[in-house]
């Protein structure tokens, strides 16, 4: 590309040359097809206004992109999905980027790592789910959770981790029996807290906060009014000081969790969570003009559809008095002294009146296990809001591309997702 | 505009101003929400590469809009969708371009005739179904269709009817026994046939060619390679040598029909049919640079999805293998003289292998009504294919906007629906 200028430059007047942004934020809702975007704008929607009102995500929405992995299906999951949007090479299903062949394939991160910027993942799930993972480790399978762990910190480049600031959850993977990588990361300069309460304490990159075990809590039944937005901010402010700019990926983990559970209320919280994400990293990009910022999507999961079983109308005042998910809402039931309070607490926790048949439905499963009343649960919610699933499992939707900030054209129009991923590291080798 | 250039030009030094596109070709597949797109890139799909092709909308793909009406839910019919699109406003689901007061909304294609240019529509389904309608007539119900084929004689700017050119099906509605519009239309000099075969015999605008009693046969039926490909060449070929140029607005009728069958194997066979008309809208504007296309969808039908019930697989080569709609499959095997007969019939239409309780369950379906038998045939198909659905209606789902030729990039990004409208509509107005 500089000798692409260059040769220019002896034919045309001398022009500003803009260079590359010099700091990428990119953002990946996982499972979050072009549904659960409409769904969210609807979600949001303030009923006392005629117009629609634009999301953060409608505002930035440039093209679309696909998912298919390198396998003998055209429905991707979220490793080879991640392996495509961290590397611009497609795999199977399960790699954590790593070829068929189960050779390493370069990540943007790893790329970023040699010419010197520094590195941050934030995600709501453990820090070394696939999503992350394939941007700082390789393994011929995401299941191999330690292994993955390990390599963050065993992979050196320049002597040194691939990334500056790890924000999630993890400890399990990360303070185990045989290794205690949180110690080994201490020892290696890294600031570190397990607690959401002490995240002023951490003051500079490196730095390591993991703030459970595995995951976070889902959004909906947190109490927080916002948890991927103030972990963003933190990332940012602690990635800032690089010298040389930064690659941040921040993901919306949990969206594609509550499309496998076909809990709408939940992927909605998740949504609103990762909404508020975004428009933190857009008000970054606002303060620092060098900066890109990305959001786009694996994979879509659930086959969700807004309207079902032949109504003209999706309700979303319905999932937005769904007080908590699909799963808590079981627990909780399940726990219920008596079958009246459980009735009582399905509509305390719902705002759904049942029919008397719904009702002994509900009590008959509250005798099997959490797994069929939690399916119930979301069930009677989707049939109340009209809303449709068709799997527990992804499919083969296109996703989304946004994009905001320097070069953010780039990436309009249809793609492939691999495409995503090589113009972001041809971006990070521009601005050495 | 004109007053914001002139305000301009006192400022700035004079500069090359390109005019608007004389000519818009505008395309509407009826219910094409993404994931059909997605589904007709699989489909189309070259199994010997290892990569998937792009196909032509793939190629055009810009935007994406909204599809919500002006009505108590989210959810449009095609009638609100068209007016939306025709329009510029919104209304209520079932109007055909007027208001929730009933008031008409001028329509692009009236807007055009006004100022001097020529329009043609074409559509599969009979020319006076809601999406063309909302283009030439005002009505508060899509479903009076005697009146709104009335309306394409009856409504006159400059002494002449709307539609310079109207393709499709309907003889139905104008030849009637209260009044033959046919008649009314040859009178007024307008070119005529009823016939696939004579296409030739009609050698300028005016004209119409009602083909079908309602709507031309769905493509997967047909024994044709391409319905809409030839017949838009047709009104292009009529259109091209209007002085100030025309509107053409052609319409891929029964993707719909087959989303609200939840018949696949019927969708991709129209969509195909859409994509063969799209490429011969392209080699126009190729030919004709002056010319804008912009392809989109009113909204989707069916909450399609590919891969289904937890299976991270969708199986176009299983859709690929269906030689007719659930429908014509349906009346094939109420016919059959006997079980054996049609369960071969089964296997020669389909080729899919039931198992025995299939089997049973086909045979016993089979002396039901033509409906539960349709219903049961679509529901293999996607069973073996891996094809989600969630409705026999529309979805809320946000549809893509493509775009190509002079003018194009003014279709990019997220818009409202109404917004494609009103672009086009300036650029109408831009041509004079």
């Amino acid at each position: 590309m500089r000798r692409h200028l260059l040769s220019l430059s002896l034919f045309i007047a001398p022009a500003v040359v803009l260079a590359a942004p010099k700091n990428i934020i990119y953002m990946i809702g996982d499972g979050m097809g072009p549904s659960y975007l409409s769904a969210y704008r609807y979600f949001s929607d303030d009923k006392t206004t005629a117009e629609v009102e634009n999301t953060v995500f409608d505002q930035l929405w440039l093209g679309m992109a696909t998912t298919y992995p390198d396998d003998d299906t055209y429905v991707t999951d979220s490793a080879a999905g991640a392996t495509a949007l961290a590397t611009g090479v497609k795999s199977y299903n399960g790699a954590i980027s790593v070829n068929r062949q189960h050779v390493p394939i370069g990540t943007m991160m790893q790329l970023a790592k040699t010419l010197g910027k520094a590195n941050g993942i934030v995600a709501s799930s453990q820090i070394n789910h696939a999503t992350p993972a394939s941007f700082l480790a390789h393994n011929k399978s995401r299941r191999n959770y330690d292994a993955i762990a390990d390599m963050y910190l065993d992979y050196r480049i320049n002597g040194k981790p691939v990334a500056d600031v790890m924000i999630g959850g993890g400890t399990k993977y990360f303070v185990r029996e045989d290794r205690n990588l949180v110690n080994e990361f201490k020892q290696l300069g890294y600031q570190y807290t397990d607690d959401y309460t002490q995240l002023d304490t951490i003051t500079k990159a490196p730095a390591m906060m993991l703030l459970a075990e595995t995951a976070l809590p889902a959004k909906l039944n947190s109490g927080f009014d916002a948890m991927l937005a103030p972990l963003t901010e933190k990332a940012l402010a602690l990635l800032s000081p690089a010298e040389k700019g930064f690659v941040l990926m921040v993901e919306g983990s949990q969206i594609d969790w509550c499309g496998h559970d076909n809990d709408i209320a939940c992927a909605m919280a998740e949504m609103d969570d990762f909404a508020k994400a975004v428009a933190v990293a857009k008000a970054y990009v606002d303060k620092h003009p060098d900066t890109l910022l990305v959001i786009t999507a694996d994979h879509e999961t659930g086959g969700l559809s807004l309207g079902a079983a032949g109504e003209y109308q999706w309700l979303p005042e319905v999932v937005r008095k769904v007080k908590a998910t699909g799963r808590s809402i079981a627990k909780q039931l399940k726990q219920a002294e008596s079958d009246n309070a459980a009735l009582a607490l399905w509509t305390e926790l719902t705002s759904i009146s049942l029919t008397e048949e719904e009702q002994a439905s509900l009590l008959a499963t509250r005798q099997q296990d959490e797994t069929a009343l939690r399916n119930l649960s979301n069930q009677l919610v989707a049939k109340y809001s009209y809303t449709g699933w068709t799997s527990g499992g992804h499919t083969a939707a296109d996703v989304a591309v946004l994009a905001y900030g320097k070069n953010a054209k780039d990436f309009a129009g249809f793609q492939d997702n691999t495409q995503i991923a090589k113009k972001l590291m041809q971006i990070i080798q521009q601005t050495q």
